[in-house]
């Protein structure tokens, strides 16, 4: 089966659009999704930006608010901008990264975006992350040990690297077995062609 | 009939995707495509940039490049980077305003984009634009004339004053009768949907 690497962070809001619909669409093509949580901030910092480019240049922010609230608008999901914007989403990261041995990284992922994008919520906020994970019928103390490990924050950083490597600049990006690289999530339709054609 | 107002430069690759299907998707959705060529120049200035992002941020302008190429071949166009790129547009993009009210700025702005994005040809090389002109059996002295003409001038400079006041920030824009903001090819279809939707 083809395979199609999701890479994202946590942060980004239009990987929150992607990961709600990635899994059907993957189902669809009769491809697996490979989750790949990183961080965006050292690949932003690399570029000279300290913040989200939307705060950067506050046009282009307006903008992205719209658009966001047309696509959820007919995608039927909910779309709310969180106060704290973008998120400081180390933490959440490190459990999403954690979870991947574990597989439930798609389902906290969804969890997370979806309290974060859809409801407001700070998931830079331990207690929203705890409740996220109790709601997903995880040990919660033992995720955020976990997370606090030096294997997942060693192994998030290699991972942040790989990103680097890739030619990753931005979130969401889909990688296909063969290298190709696919941003946004209005490429991921083609990305997922791109994966079943080169099987 | 509804219409969409297509907000491009001539040096923008994307608008150049647009440029070349635009007609037919507006003529299937029955909407009428108004052309807006403006200068992106002063609103990158405005964010702080002296060139294409594309260029200012390497890793996105090679995706770029790779993006433009794998489009390009699913919808059967040719595509070239420029040697010169983004391309000095000023001339260009102040004869398609000049097209304006002749009416011929559509079949101009596909015929520049075709030579610079399709073959790689230099757009702010007179030669280059007075052999399209003159390919498209227009006087190319009289419009180099009119392109030089302080009401082309002085027009063009309020268009992009204009784009500034519509919240526009990068190229291909689409803005429907009720000020709707679309930006990105890949936002064409949608913007069609929505011009169609509120007649």
């Amino acid at each position: 089966m083809p395979r199609l690497q999701f890479w994202y962070d946590l942060a980004s809001n239009y990987a929150y659009l992607s990961a709600m619909r990635i899994e059907e669409l993957a189902a669809d093509a009769g491809v697996e999704i490979v989750w790949r949580p990183f961080l965006l901030g050292p690949i932003f910092k690399a570029q000279g930006w300290d913040t989200s480019p939307f705060n950067l240049y506050p046009a282009k922010g307006r903008y992205m608010i719209r658009d966001m609230q047309r696509i959820a608008a007919d995608r039927g999901i909910a779309f709310m901008k969180p106060a704290a914007f973008p998120a400081h989403s180390l933490l959440a990261v490190r459990i999403a990264h954690a979870g991947e041995i574990a597989g439930w990284t798609g389902r906290f992922t969804k969890a997370a975006f979806t309290a974060e994008f859809g409801h407001g919520a700070d998931i830079a906020d331990t207690a929203v992350l705890e409740n996220i994970l109790a709601t997903l019928g995880l040990d919660a103390a033992a995720v955020m040990a976990s997370a606090a490990s030096a294997p997942v924050k060693d192994g998030l950083k290699a991972r942040t690297a790989e990103a680097q490597g890739l030619g990753i600049f931005g979130a969401p990006s889909f990688v296909t077995d063969d290298g190709e690289l696919f941003w946004g999530d209005d490429r991921l339709e083609q990305a997922l062609r791109w994966a079943r054609k080169t099987t």
